[in-house]
């Protein structure tokens, strides 16, 4: 079964990032054949800085990396590294009614803002459908909000097949019912939109200074506290199993300690939990290059599927005169 | 000063098609950097029979060498030979306004007509801006009908040097004004969609019977003819010159013979006109192989111009990182 995940090289990883996808990721290289690309295409999109293009890319890589993306296990490149991609972007542009795009929630919701559109927001998710189908993918792992994507894949599928018969593969998405919802500093879901986010990679002392800020419950320190709600013991949940979990809710329970105190164990723990992640993360930031022809031996496997499937898109489209 | 064209792969040619473009594409290899592509990419917004494309790719290409498109002056590709087109396409559609494309006319007179419109149809103005801006072209020469689509390259190239500095040359149409309108075989210009067109590369007696229909004055055998708004002059007149265009008003002035009489002689005038490139088109078509040899080169000369252009974008917008 192959999955099919692409990422946004969007800057700093928070561990909402991590615990909400990051980590299904890289669990899911045991058993299923993983197929995950950065996406520096759609990327531009938004990002019209082309140092900040390339630099995102390379951090991106970097800590996917570093975070458990086993390039042995995983077929592991850059989108635009496989060109491919668009030539069936635009073979498939030709499978897409209008109707399609504009009932697409991302771009409705930009519209209905009154944000002034550019085309590659309004076509992207014909780009997406070519992510999805040059590489026959069989699932695609997506948050709720990503759901209507894989759709207008399938409805393009469905199409381009029609005409041209059963050359492209079928995608189901799947939903990740199982996550656990990561709370940012103030309780709210963890959102880079939020400014309520926690780095995986800051430095010691930065990050302390974040998990300072976390909002919880004026309780007197001598006073036993609640933990179930409390967005300090919510984050720190995430890092601790069994006794360890358990002796913090005793914690809780006892009274005695301040929430400053198991905001300086949550800091640890975390500090800890990500160390070796941490120093992958410097091996490949000391060895750019390393990670270079990772990402290239990437692109040749991902060409290894792609290929295949551009060529008979060519034939039976007639591209191949 | 180079000059841009793209040629759509439509089927057969006719004469309007000869004197409207393809005599003043292959006159303009005389003193100008003539860069000629056939347009599959394109044509694949239309044209959804794979083997269909194919064979008109192949006939095309046939046709433009046979009636003097000479691969050692001009350079001669397929558009889909030279795949960096459609990363620029991507690109600039980061730089197009979605309202740009919702004004473009072929659009707008789609859906006014309410023919439901596939995102090619709408999206290929970008396309065509990508055609134009990645081989540097000075001058586009164009129908009136054809001057928006370079006036939407420039306000995309406008858009994109202002983001990223001077990469992209702003192209200029040119409305080629001096060109005779060719009347079809009922007198009104001669297109495909009116039904009254008369192929270049017809079988003879095919040919003959076309022009026997085209449409006269009732006037008796005997009787002095006018020439000056008799279609068979109007399309004789575009293979005589001289004594021979003098000659030819004498019979209309001097009476005695019908307009069968001068439908015959268009006929053989015409059948004479286009021998050499008949006889030229026969050879192509029997070395089909030696066409496909000058696409490749063609592609090669292409790729000379547009890799260096495409790496620049590439650097400039971050893919490269």
């Amino acid at each position: 079964m192959r999955v099919f995940t692409g990422i946004q090289p969007s800057g700093d990883l928070h561990i909402g990032n991590y615990f909400g996808s990051i980590k299904q990721m890289v669990d899911a290289q045991k058993d299923s054949e993983t197929f995950a690309f950065i996406a520096n295409y759609h990327a531009q999109t938004s990002v019209n800085d082309g140092k900040r293009l390339a630099e995102l890319t390379m951090q991106c890589a970097t800590d996917f990396l570093a975070l458990g993306i086993d390039p042995n296990k995983s077929t592991f490149w850059v989108q635009s590294d496989v060109k491919e991609v668009l030539e069936l972007y635009w073979v498939l542009s030709s499978f897409t009614p209008m109707g399609l795009l504009e009932r697409a929630h991302s771009y409705k919701d930009k519209t209905a803002r009154g944000q002034a559109t550019n085309h590659s927001l309004f076509s992207y998710p014909v780009l997406m459908a070519a992510d999805i189908l040059l590489f026959s993918s069989d699932v695609v792992p997506v948050g709720k909000d990503q759901i209507q994507h894989v759709e207008i894949a399938r409805d393009i599928a469905t199409k381009f097949n029609n005409q041209y018969g059963d050359i492209l593969v079928m995608p189901e998405f799947r939903v990740q019912e199982d996550v656990q919802t990561v709370p940012g500093i103030d309780g709210q879901k963890m959102s880079k939109s939020y400014g309520n986010i926690v780095n995986i990679f800051g430095e010691e002392k930065a990050q302390m200074k974040t998990i300072k800020k976390i909002v919880t419950e004026n309780v007197a320190m001598e006073e036993p506290k609640e933990f179930e709600n409390c967005n300090v013991y919510n984050m720190a949940k995430l890092f601790l199993e069994g006794d360890n979990l358990i002796a913090l809710q005793n914690r809780y329970k006892n009274g005695g300690e301040g929430h400053g105190h198991f905001k300086i164990y949550l800091g640890e723990v975390m500090w800890e939990y990500f160390r070796e992640y941490r120093e992958k993360r410097a091996y490949y930031e000391k060895n750019q290059d390393e990670v270079r022809e990772i990402l290239n031996m990437g692109a040749v496997k991902a060409r290894e599927v792609s290929m295949p499937m551009i060529e008979k898109i060519r034939s039976a489209t007639g591209i191949k005169y």
